[in-house]
């Protein structure tokens, strides 16, 4: 713990979780649930159904974990990684759609949608796209604009999102490379993924406490994130987010929703 | 107009609509919406797509059309008319979603979804069998248990919705012909489905102001119903539809939703 | 008829056919099938059931109509009508199945599929884009190399399928303007569709006889086309369909499926 | 080794596998085809995609195990084992689509579908109610009246399968228990599933070589099969599945598909 901690750090956890399908499971919700403070929970369209979603808002509202709603392309097997020529106004449509589905089994649990994060390449796509950043904006705007949007750190499209007048959540990754200019190294590129668990750690220990990451070229590059996205669905990745979670809790960072409160 | 006349007498039309699905069309929106009073809106499980939900309960609430979900089985292929043998308990998760997706496009037209009425197989399914009339009552009471039911006058799944407490709305259709004991005859029996169209709106004009039908043996038979479903995908529906509503008001029966006022 | 006129002019007409799906119908198939030569069956991937696919490919069979599998994105709710960035590999196999899945119908009919026509999105990118191009190449040639493909005349993408020995067909449309360079004129663009019937199969008549269509420029463009393409769901598609028939009937050219004769 | 035993001995090992979707997988496909004769590969109604598909025929048709389609009910969220009301001649036609997408694979493979298994609850449809299993023959004779029809042993349905001309293979679990009249213990019963994995060696090895195993009441029963389905999705399947396959191969069976040369 270095002089420069103070009480006042805080930061958020998410994970994408509830992707399974039917018979199919994902990731270890159960596991991860225990590590993160907020749950990009899928909403039917690229995975995730009725059950799974029932049950992953009513374990997150019994532990204080924010409930988000993670929204993707309608296309279960590609999972939501393929990007969809949609036109805009169809993709507001998908999106109040799913915030709509899920928030309804947030409220059966007590609690209510408190965010909206973009999956997979509707994720990519819309941190890149100011139109259809626009209608992710459009969405939330038509169907809560106390909702706050989840995107990329220091993309155009959260940025085009904030100019809407939502409020919105910068992420970091904790286990991605970051270029000198703040950006990620595309997963194309040698070195984009961290896979040193300590290594790991202590990038986001040291983001939530500075600010700053280590870029791939070996500079020092500010990251403005309030939350840190944890994966649930690579090898290890229980393990990973685990040690994340302990790390910051050691160096005194709190963990905590970047939204607060009972919104029902 | 006869002595039995009186102003009181009120009665609800109601018709399945947003039964499209992305290029696919079934069924004239536009001009049903035009005759009914209340909407039996297709949820996305076995047809409707999240422009159509938007786009009807958009025209439903400036129209002051009740909005209902009209929840099925997941099943778009067979337009949920086929019974499946789904768990109670994920049927329940399943129309869960659907309300919720559906009271979505509601709120964003300033209104709300009103009620619930299963459609196809499932409404056959949910008339006949207890056990599955309860798994739609708990999704009703959980997601909201101020909506009403609506489902097959006289059936036991309708008496078992009403033992939980929930509101019922009992239907009676239209154009088809009714057994000495108030039960629809079967689709395979001859003389099920009433064609003339004057003879359409004569039935339901009299059920409206006296709650009497004539039986397929030519017995008068009471039919308890707040509301009468036309239909919306059969040939001439448009035309028979708007008859209805003609006779009704020129017989001075007031069209009117079963639920009324301001749910927001 | 003029002068130029011979025997030996031959032309295919087709259209893409059975497009429903479930209780949903689009365009008139049964209409449809007593114009064209060959007919692009959706084989349920975009539109298209089994039922559907199975009676298409037995009145085809027994009229001697040539059965193409009209391959498309797997996307019910856009309809094959929005781009989505598979994998070429992953479109491989998802033309192979498509093609096979057909094929089995066209066995059952006593037939067997001709050709490939990729549908919507999928005939665009194919016919722009080497990649996607090959991949198509790819899943005829693994399937059967005696099939032949169907694509846009001219375009970048039907000339790499050529490129890898597989027969090619270079197909026309009806309605659509071309400009001086013998490229449609994009469907954003005014006088981009040709609506006046009469013009329609007068184009159409000499695009069969001279290979050549007045430019949208007023020049003379030579298009040289092997198919033309008649659309089955636009508004008046059956009435254009016929009059084309009947023109190009009436000017002495033969209609007769490019590929010719008994492939079982 | 047994006095008993004869160098004759031969039994098939059949195994559901293919049964991802996407980015969703279900059991050990790998391990499992190098235990197994026969491979039931779900063809993409319940499970199973083109890319699936297309991986499993190829190490099957190297490995010289047969392929078989494992044909379902249209129900991913589902997995196919929930039985849907279809109308049989729908299901004759879902089972045609399902064949001949497999049979596309196989022919890449240089192979054929050699025989058809229905899925989940179409298993326990046709095996107990002969208008489906009708349906399922007639979908085999119509695509290929070769292909083989595998079934539960001693059911009507396989009976009726038979008596339409068809060849078929009947079926044994190595995993669950019978009653003294041959019939599987109903799931729902304690003792319906044999868990000690030396156990089910044995009792598959005995039923192999004498066709008889032990009833849940302690009496001897024939079971006449000429393969067993080892499970591959329970816990600890790929370790049963193998511990049978070495207990078989060391009481001297030879373990070979039912089906047997190029069907090519």
């Amino acid at each position: 713990m270095t002089a420069a901690h103070t009480a006042a750090t805080v930061i958020d956890l998410n994970c994408d979780l509830g992707e399974g399908f039917g018979a199919w499971t994902l990731g270890d919700d159960e596991a991860l649930l225990a590590v993160v403070t907020s749950a990009n929970i899928a909403c039917g369209f690229h995975a995730g159904d009725p059950g799974i979603m029932r049950r992953l808002c009513r374990t997150a509202a019994a532990s204080g974990i924010a409930i988000g709603a993670h929204v993707g392309y309608r296309d279960l097997v590609g999972f939501g990684r393929r990007r969809i020529e949609i036109a805009p106004q169809d993709l507001v449509n998908d999106i109040v759609y799913q915030i709509a589905a899920l928030d309804g089994f947030a409220r059966l649990a007590g609690d209510r949608v408190s965010y909206v994060k973009p999956h997979g390449a509707l994720y990519n796509t819309i941190a890149a796209e100011p139109e259809y950043a626009r209608a992710l904006a459009e969405a939330v705007r038509l169907y809560d604009p106390d909702l706050h949007v989840l995107g990329l750190a220091g993309s155009p499209g959260l940025h085009e999102v904030a100019a809407t007048g939502l409020a919105t959540v910068a992420e970091a990754f904790a286990d991605r490379a970051y270029t000198a200019e703040g950006r990620l190294v595309p997963r194309t590129q040698q070195g984009s993924v961290v896979h040193d668990v300590d290594l790991i750690a202590e990038r986001c220990t040291r983001l939530a406490r500075t600010g700053e990451v280590e870029s791939i070229d070996g500079t020092t590059v500010r990251i403005s994130a309030q939350t840190i996205c944890v994966h649930g669905d690579t090898p290890g990745a229980v393990a990973i987010a685990r040690r994340v979670r302990a790390a910051l809790l050691a160096e005194g960072v709190t963990l905590a929703p970047f939204v607060s409160g009972d919104r029902q």
